[in-house]
Order: structure tokens, then sequence, then C-alpha cells
């Protein structure tokens, strides 16, 4: 099985739409987190297990263009890859694109660091293996 | 000066408007949670305090009705009295009129008990009776 | 086919969460307009469809009351069931329980009135008897 | 005076933190949003009065680093510029430093176009001189 590419599916909610009558765009970077969460479920590690451990994964930076709008009654997927990983950080990036047409709705990308309870930085090749050959063995793609 | 009334300022944001043009009604459960903190801070016992002390606030209920919807662009006030204090529970009533007009938007309340960090129920009274102090001098009040 | 009781599976996002380390109770309300659309799409009439007619179902009144946490990690299930109508208003109940141990997270409800897009009021058995036939059809029904 | 650089300050409510004691990393878009809104109105032009003009200014593209974690009991300044515009496009920029310390907390950047209320792009320079003027008397400044 290819675990390395990953596709999650969404539906707009009502309350994400503004008065554009369009998603606002600020879900989308929420929309990242919820697949970037189901992409580590995926391969086996689910955030509340790495949280248990004492590792958490917050995010250094956040970055999303926007091509077309998505609409209340759209379906979207949303394709996530890992794009950079070595044991301290990681870096995503997403493509969400429209379900039935295959149109390119968004490019984005995320960068995180491993960090203790506290937010201290983590080496996790050293301290937690267990995570480390999990995200390793999907390898570095790119989406865009 | 009397403290038992409060008024809350408040101009909706654009992303709390959703495709019907008005800001979406769960949001009114949030500006009654801002008033609420910002009621807290006036009396003289700011939330965070509260939390770093060792005491939360959590929610038990919650009822908002909505008369007339707020559009962006829109000022309302948002006025709050702690209508039931036992040392307890507290309760708290919301209303949430427009600012130019005066016409009533949303009329809510909430329910409230002191818990501990752990979510177990404090009579605060005895354990801190600096928090129940402050409260018990507001009196209850009712605005509907 | 009972379409009478639905029910709705959800599992928090992170950014559903608070610094209590609990889903922030005003997700809840949220939960209840995706558990309702959802509804509407499984008996028959989605709501962007309903939309598309020319009529909206915004939220007279809303109300929550909170009987356990729910947690990053943990799967609810949402149900819910109309429990007025009458072609002019409706009212539903929810009840949120955890999958996994059936405890009751929430119970709360929710009251509407259909209108046309200018949010006047709408008498739907008239004007739309294929809206009406399939609230109709559900039956009064209440969870608590 | 000199409106090109804007100051907007902001308090997190209780509900924009999360389960890591934060704020989430999404409400900095928002946060972003607000400060925008709040320089359109500062330099004279609210984004309601444009929007009732038939202008809207919908956004390209967000960006955000987070440098140091914004927490609830803090108080935040957000700075903006805008960094580019020429009547079709702008961007702005954006600089989050706590109020108190004056450490930076997060820097970002939105870009947008003019479009009219079905998206499509405006030049406003043509159409909108009194929207044209306001903007391009600001300058082109940056944060970083």
């Amino acid at each position: 099985m290819d675990n390395s590419r990953f596709v999650y599916e969404r539906s707009p909610f009502y309350y994400e739409t503004d008065k554009m009558s369009v998603v606002h765009h600020s879900n989308y970077i929420r929309w990242f987190e919820e697949t970037r969460i189901a992409f580590m479920r995926h391969v086996g590690f689910p955030y509340d297990k790495m949280e248990s451990l004492g590792v958490m994964l917050p995010v250094l930076s956040a970055q999303c263009s926007y091509k077309n709008s998505v609409r209340f009654g759209d379906t979207v997927l949303i394709e996530a890859v890992v794009s950079q990983f070595n044991g301290f950080k990681m870096s995503l990036q997403y493509r969400i694109t429209d379900k039935e047409t295959g149109e390119v709705r968004s490019l984005g990308s995320t960068s995180h660091c491993f960090t203790d309870m506290e937010m201290k930085p983590l080496r996790i090749k050293k301290n937690y293996p267990e995570i480390y050959e999990v995200f390793a063995a999907l390898g570095e793609q790119t989406l865009f």
C-alpha cells in the first residue's frame, strides 16, 4: 500500500460560508489541519496518540493560495503529502480539488516542528523512534 | 458605582457572517462568552486570574432566542446580568440590542458551575471567599 | 425504512477544542446544524436544494445542555428528530452520545421558521407542497 | 496624519484557544481580516461601504509565520501596511506583537484583487476612482 499520498473528502458546513456565499478563506487552514490529522491516523500514528506520548506538532507557518471558491453543496478532495521531514521539522503540501469536476480550488502548505508539551523542540529520531519511522517511511513528495 | 449591569459593545467580524448575509447564530453563544469574560474583568475578577487560582467556570447550559438578524456593518450592545448565584452555580442573562436603533436582536442565558481544573465542582464560598464576595455583591438581576 | 430518527457521526476537530482541553460549547450548536443538514439530505430534501428553490430555514432559538465533555480523540453520535412541524415552524431535538460508551454528552433543541430569501415567513404547505410532504411524513418525535 | 501604518489592538477570546492552551493558528488569518477591515475604516473607506458600491476584495493568498504563541490573557498589537497596490491587486503585510513586551508573535501577508459582486476582477482606477485614490495615497510599505 502506498501511504505517501492521502486524500481527505470534505463537504463545507453551512457555518463555514460567509456573506460572499463562499467558504471563508480561514477555514482552508482548518481543513488542512483536519487533513493532516486524518493523514496521521491513516499512516498509523494518530495525533491524540502522539500527544499522549508527550509530543506535539505546532504550526510554524501556513500558506494558502485560493484559485476558485468552494461553495455550500460542493464536495472537495484534499490531497496531502509530506514534502519535508528530518525528525525535527516536517512540512506538508495540500491541494484542494472539486470532487465532481477535478478543478483545483486551492494549494497550500504548512510547516511544523516536533515539541514536548511545553513546546520545547524535540529530535524524535532519538527519543521517539516509533514516530520517526512512520514519517521517514513516507518519503518526501510534492504536489506543486 | 453600580457593577451589576454590564454592557459590552461589539461589531460583527466579516468571518462571522454566513451565506444568509447575517451573523451565524452560533456566534451569539461566543459573544455571550466574550461578554461574560469582559463582565468578570469589569467587576474585578478576570477569568484568567480565576483560572490561575485553579477555578474554572464551564457552561452547563446555553440558550439563545433570535429576534432580528445582526449584519456586518452593525454595532450591537450586549447587556449582561448575573441572574442566579449561590457560590456553587451561576447563571447569566444577556440581551443584544442594535446600538443605533435600540432594537432587540437576541435574548439569551447561560448557566455554569464553579469547578477545579479537573472539572470537579467546587463550593467557592469556603475555598475562594475572594471570588465569592465579588459575585455575591452583584445581587441577582433579570433582563427578561 | 424509518426516516424519522437520524444519526450523524462526528469526531471533534483539533481546532474545536479550547484551553480546558474539551470541545468548546459553541461548537455543539454548529454540530446541531451539521446534523440538521445531513438529516435533510437523508430524508430527500438537501438544504442547498431548498435554498435553490428560494426557501431558507433560519434559527429562531437554540438550546443546549452540557452533560459531559467531548474530547479530541472521541467519536460521538448525534441523534436528531423533528419534534414539531406545522408547515410554518419546525423544531428539532438532538442527543449527543459517546460512540464507544453510549454515555450522553449533550441534549439540545433548535426551532426554525421557513422563510423566503428576504427572511419573510412562508407557509410551505401551499407554496412548496413537495417540501411540506417530506417533513410531514416524519411525524413528531421526542428524544427527551 | 500618517495613515499608512495602522495598529489594531486585540485580546484573544477564550473560544480562540485550543487544547495546547494557545490561540489556534487559524485565528491569526481571521485577525488579519479584522485588522484589514479596521484599517479600511481608518483610511476612510469602510468595507461595508465598498460592498454597498458593488466592490469586493476576496483573498488570493494568505501566509502566516508563527514566532511565539499568543495566550488567553495577553493583548496583542497588529500592525498592517499596504505592501502593494496597483488598482487591480492589493497586498498587505501584518505584524503581531505582544503589547506588553513588544515581542513579535507572528508575521503575515495577504494578497487580494478587487472584484464585482460576481467575483469578476475590476480595475478600480477607472470605475471607482474614489476607492483608488484612498489606497494609492497610502504608498507601498513593508513590515519585514
